[in-house]
């Protein structure tokens, strides 16, 4: 089974991006025992965040269920990218726990909806091996006002 | 020791619901080693949610703090029944940890007491072996616009 | 290596305070394995918090992200004393996982520069043990009006 992961996500064309650089005072994840525990992933692309501001259905210059579903992708990959520069991707058992938050404005109550989009790149990955316990919450707001966060806990070998 | 919560269940008067399906791409529990993770679960009751709305004090339309706390007692019940499916309740060893959600009003503080209702669920099932590390928040909006998210770890064997 | 946090927080002048009491039905931190857990830890000083509201930059009555880094670094402090009531701070092999969260007046994003109240206590402390996975997240309210809590798993022998 050695090297699968890897080549499932070449398979896909999947390339995992470089580690996001912390925003504050942590590392991107860490081991302990047969766990691997990641920081809350944004989305983050090439050193930017892909989408700023809260999300919501159909407003006017806010982020669409749609597009956070997108940016829930992203901190998935990213959160990948922190196990995989820890660990290599192709130590993964499997995943664990999947946190997404949500920031969101009020009324908007579509978290499981946007989340998914972290929790399919997962499934599309890993397969059997991706299926994951999931909390979905939406909060008031983000660092550097992120629609979306996400962290992951994955068991290795 | 066999059965124990079975029967401490059964002397409660408290039958284990069904497993709330998922409202995303995930499970209701899952093991690693000997921890069960159970996702966020909610208010619902026959696959509907029992309570919706944030929580205030003694605001018209909202959804009071004893409610809430009614609410937190079924998102744990909901928990416990995750974590049956999973590995069956006789296997728990201890509860480990809670944290709780609370979709909140703006200026309701109190948080602790609503969650008190999935913690005292646990002590009442559990007793010594329910007591537990536990982290209570105030969010924004919860999915489906619940009032309460309850996420557990439990340790078994 | 035997007394060595005891030392370095002596050697640092920084006392551990008695362990914050609960506000619910749960204990301030639980030892499953090789891993403690505890409790989300409020900015409590002597039985009272030393900070209440939500966190904004230059608003008049609120936190302000410098008062919220003090607290985070409160919050922390307690999560400690929290861990040495349970095993005795010489115990802690590495720190974990840090997740904080901040009450969030509307538009304030900068909750990675408050949470590294904490992550720069644990620093101080620990050095390269303390070097940890971190989620910030920005919630609507928290218990008794705090502006953060802050909750840590910490490794111990």
């Amino acid at each position: 089974m050695s090297g699968q992961w890897s080549q499932r996500l070449a398979a896909l064309g999947i390339e995992l991006p470089a580690v996001v650089k912390p925003v504050g005072s942590y590392v991107p994840a860490l081991r302990v025992g047969d766990l691997v525990y990641t920081s809350g992933q944004l989305p983050v692309v090439a050193g930017e965040l892909a989408f700023t501001g809260k999300v919501a259905e159909g407003a006017e210059g806010l982020v669409s269920p749609e597009q956070a579903n997108a940016a829930a992708r992203l901190c998935a990959l990213n959160a990948l990218a922190a196990v995989h520069a820890e660990v290599g991707i192709d130590s993964v058992v499997r995943v664990v726990k999947v946190v997404g938050f949500v920031a969101s404005a009020p009324g908007f109550t579509g978290q499981p909806g946007v989340i998914n989009g972290a929790s399919d790149l997962i499934g599309e990955v890993f397969g059997d091996a991706g299926v994951h316990a999931r909390s979905a919450v939406g909060v008031a707001a983000l660092p550097l006002g992120a629609p979306v966060e996400v962290e992951i806990i994955v068991q290795v070998n």
